[in-house]
């Protein structure tokens, strides 16, 4: 071995070897499986799934109330039909023979800022009001919101739906949220700011823009003390239920290397007229 | 437009369009989401998690009891630590900066045939030994099947494992499924088949081969109705939980493009000795 | 640490630590890359994107007159246009913002055994028609393989397409085979399995099933001595290319969290009637 | 079905279903594929695989100069070793029987801004010092850069390398652009400002910061006129190459689920202590 190559293996230190593999998460031994400190076997007998999922990425048990809330909430967006591009996609890698693990990976890859990052992107708006009201009226710090908000002709995450007009996920979610707040298990501070969200949003136009799917699972996640990033990966959990059912339903059809067929008669390409390669190209003699 | 290429239009027939779009799953209209057929703000309200996942890849509510032991068998595969290559590719993947949908996608990818898909591969085996102890005796049916697996030197998927002499996960899932019998929930024929193979996979050894998180899942997902290709999907969701705790802790690191670091003075290369590329090579003159 | 756990421990050899990251391809030391054994600055100088791509896989340069093979077999698969399910997807994927990785993994990923596979399969075909022909007739051979496939109603992969009679990639790249046995650079046994399959094929058909072009660069990847496998390897790179353009041009459109819209009017749901979840489904009380 | 349903369906425009499937790149006919309208049979026939890639993603043929430019800086990217996470994860998928497509699609998945950005990102800096020099002297504007990343702690893409003191990749793509310079194929400008940004970052150090295979390619594609986010779509390309030769040679290893080893005795958990689940917890009774 070079001299060089031994100074710079020198500068790998056992430390760094060892980090890597460090974790909070799993303690694994001979017939010992401990999440979170809690052995697997009573895990198993006693936890929900989704008291588990919330054990797993917060490292300690919901109170039963919150667990019940984030219950809700996982449920809420487990689908929303077959054009949704994670829908479709995975419904077209099913047909591709490539095996449910690699439907819902190419479902969920596509859960990004755009098609999955509403809710998150909720999340830091609220939590960034809650953080500014704290020393100003919160109807203040809302309206120059969305005055910056209407400027830069963006739209506020979380808010309005383009093809529901009050998406019906909203109600039975704040419905809950607020019979929790009655109970004194979430403060509620995020349901107040979306709301007047809601309420300012609404002035002066002849149809609401209520809060859809991704704004109100973000006032509960928000409730319930998650990270805004995390709230993408709720998300990302729940809908992976809609992409294996739809991946499975369209596996079961035998369809092969299918995707969505355009319509009839469609000028597809709007391209270069047919032409020549320029002669000669020497690459090959 | 071409003649051929209208042609071939033509044989696409609006059939062929539409179909691609059916579904029984969701049901979209303006205000209105249904899933296989009930009210989304009526799930919210009654259904947990696990019971919304039978519901969508099922098509119909399970029993309570039916959703209980759906629940053990999901929370019990959460997760086996950081070195199973699912986990460490998508925390690999965390460091790269892919957000969590690119994480979990990676990580969702790699359970294939061989890391994801023992489970299924039991369910198959304890179906064909199920069918054919229909017409012969079981403990005959069984004998047959792993000498053969012996001639073949393979193991048989879902019993073993090589770290766990008895998998933490076996004993709890397993006596809920007796309780289960007992209470005429199930029908108990493959717990039957899966203690057989069980009892004569340990004759004539040192050590048992007990059934492993596979098996054992294997077992109440046969129990239960599911479809061998079903097992490996709630697998999937199951250890999609332990593969965004994961990558949520090493996003949280701040490590940057970091994966395991080979021990030092690692002999890594060895191929070819050093040489120069053969003169003349005329791609590039 | 218990005892368990320390023996588990011991049972993995240092042995087992080091060779997960020995490799016979890259050789990296400090200011030195060596792949294959060339150093990066010679290869930068002197070979092409196609040579360095047959080095890399295979470990050997290729003859000038087989990489020209490799080159034109590489250039003849990049896109087959927007409706393959790989672009599709892809397209699909660059719409929801997660970059140009994002869109090529979703494409990649569905080049799997039914999408990207009719190369690999027509490979083995072909290897297995010339493993039999060594000892019997070649016309035979072939037509007794025909006679299964029809028996058992399957297409041989490779040969004829659902949209081109004659796939246009078939003359050149076969015109550019029959050219290089001339001048003696491949040996043309695969060539003659191929239009021997092509003859019999079309006997007693008023149209004849030609050649497409998984059949067509399967013969010049068995030519040039490539593992099946690999055929589907150098065709994921070839794809990767029209992936790349098409994801490319979708990502600027502009356009969001789209797919392919369903034409107006479609009767997309074909499942259970509205219903009304069974009460008391007692999770949440 | 329903008015709502109507009127929503009725937004839809044929215009918005036909929008999808337009393209400038590949035109397709019964018997006919044209790629930016040059016929397949003869880009078969006259182009090298590099020139495709330029013409598929740019939309016109490159010059043989600027094409030769390109083919280096491919050859340059294809592999940096087993340890880059991007060709680990590959790896690891290899050992999971998930197909090359499977474990190409997980290393692309992985060069994200983090692992695979900072080229495109040094050609947007590039782009930026471009621009502020056409109306100041270019040492100031690099000299304020500088200064800047100083300040706020940043690395400035494309320069430095955590293992290289010199990549060996830069000299021999630098000397082809100012090969290309003293032939009037390429301008400069961009040769010009990066080896500035190396002088600069160099002055008072005991080491330089020599460019990196990142800025020296960047420096390549911003020459040639290439979008920064087609800077990352050609490494992805370049990228896959290695992908696919580790991929290949870790499949041949018949290793099943494997990943890298953690050295014995570590000690990798750090969470809670093993504790009991609080009881009761109500989810089953």
């Amino acid at each position: 071995m070079s001299a060089a190559r031994t100074d710079a293996i020198a500068r790998i230190s056992t430390d760094d070897v060892t980090e890597w593999w460090s974790t909070a998460i799993s303690d694994i031994e001979p017939g010992i499986i401990r999440l979170r400190g809690y052995p697997i076997e009573q895990l198993i007998a006693k936890a929900s799934f989704a008291e588990t999922i919330w054990l797993m990425v917060r490292g300690e048990f919901p109170r039963p109330e919150h667990a019940e809330l984030l219950e809700r909430a996982l449920v809420a967006a487990v689908d929303h039909g077959p054009q949704a591009p994670s829908i479709a996609a995975a419904r077209m890698a099913a047909t591709c023979g490539v095996g449910l693990h690699g439907a819902i990976s190419t479902g969920v890859g596509l859960l990004g800022d755009v098609h999955g990052g509403a809710g998150q992107q909720c999340m830091r708006v609220l939590e960034q009001i809650h953080t500014d009201a704290l020393t100003e009226d919160l109807t203040v710090v809302i309206a120059r919101l969305l005055s910056r908000y209407r400027d830069q002709g963006r739209y506020v995450p979380g808010f309005g739906h383009r093809f529901h007009p009050r998406d019906p996920r909203r109600d039975p979610l704040l419905d809950a949220a607020h019979d929790h707040i009655t109970r004194g298990t979430i403060a509620g501070q995020y349901v107040t700011i979306a709301e007047e969200l809601e309420r300012q949003l609404a002035a002066g136009r002849s149809k609401p823009v209520p809060m859809n799917i991704d704004g109100v699972t973000a006032v509960i996640y928000s409730e319930l003390g998650f990270d805004p990033e995390l709230g993408r990966g709720l998300f990302i959990l729940s809908r992976s239920v809609g992409i294996l059912a739809h991946s499975w339903e369209e596996s079961r059809s035998g369809r092969r290397i299918k995707g969505p067929i355009p319509p009839p008669l469609l000028p597809a390409y709007g391209g270069a007229e047919p032409r020549k390669v320029p002669s000669p190209r020497v690459v090959h003699k």
